[in-house]
């Protein structure tokens, strides 16, 4: 698809925005986590969707009866994450971001309305984590939602250190197939360390 | 919203379409959800959004560093339903729809990705439905997803009745807040008539 290829940035509006290079951030990890996603649903093991760019129409042609182009739009601050779905019944609720930064994890990278949705999602018993690459590092690590809040609850800084991912989170390694296969972590934290069973895969 | 507003139509590239009005169509029962979805986010019932529209971005402009104004994009088909989130630790998800139609619902309305969809997160044990509102009946209808997916498997059809809702389906009466409360229909369902605990809520 074009638009995945273009990779529009939620965080656009975000002035103080630490990162500005638009363009491309977290367009290679938003690659490798719809693959993992399409694996998964190829192999009937979770159900997950990125959900669409939130946006505002405000013109639109509509050059024949059955088509229509959006003439102008404009990008809206997500309320939510970009991804969510159902994974062993339970519901699964996350956000994936990159850093080129080597030390640390700016938390404005993560739209204030997005923590306050996780934080809400874990109190009604969802599985919410966040997804973050560190680019220069070629380190992805998967930090759970509860360990994201109580830092948050308990820190007055800005950002998460390296060394708070590398004691409290858990590196996902970058394979072949599934190319980053987060649901291993979410399978040692929620479900015992047991993998989902092959049983109950499609073919 | 003006976006909301505007109710971008989701099957606009749906050609064998019966309702050709996409510039109303839903617009009315889309509004009643999402204040719907409101009441329950603002007494801590349940997390339930809308999905943005899917497009496809082809054109974007840059007038500063920090604006984007998007030129060019198509409505896409979804590949899920509208609407998910969690309610009572359960995943919940589901597409609303409004017809015209007195006596039947045209099971074209809804896309084949997002019937195929809801079947998948059946098997995932969420919980799948549809919303129909027969606009010109004012008769608001829950429809589980496993009902919806018996009537598809058993019947060569391409409607489902009117017959077929009342027996199968539940009124949602339309009330000032919450002003259709589908999840009371949930509890009736999947969780043995239980109202959801005023407890639980927030304040």
């Amino acid at each position: 698809m074009f638009g995945d290829r273009m990779n529009y940035p939620n965080g656009i509006k975000k002035h103080d925005e630490k990162e500005t290079n638009y363009g491309n951030r977290g367009m290679i990890l938003e690659n490798d986590i719809n693959e993992t996603n399409k694996f998964y649903l190829a192999n009937n093991i979770a159900i997950i969707h990125k959900k669409p760019i939130p946006i505002t129409i405000t013109k639109v042609h509509y050059p024949s009866r059955f088509e229509a182009v959006i003439k102008e739009a404009y990008f809206k601050t997500p309320s939510t994450t970009d991804y969510n779905g159902i994974y062993r019944e339970r519901y699964i609720d996350f956000e994936a971001k990159e850093t080129k930064n080597k030390k640390y994890f700016p938390i404005s990278n993560i739209h204030k309305h997005q923590i306050e949705h996780l934080k809400l999602i874990i109190e009604h018993g969802g599985i919410g984590f966040i997804i973050v690459r560190f680019v220069s590092l070629d380190l992805t690590f998967y930090l759970d939602g509860k360990d994201l809040i109580e830092f948050i609850n308990t820190n007055k800084r800005k950002s998460i250190p390296l060394a708070f991912f590398k004691q409290k989170g858990y590196i996902i390694k970058t394979r072949f197939n599934p190319r980053i296969d987060y649901l291993s972590i979410v399978d040692k934290i929620y479900f015992g360390g047991e993998h989902y069973e092959k049983s109950n895969k499609k073919d």
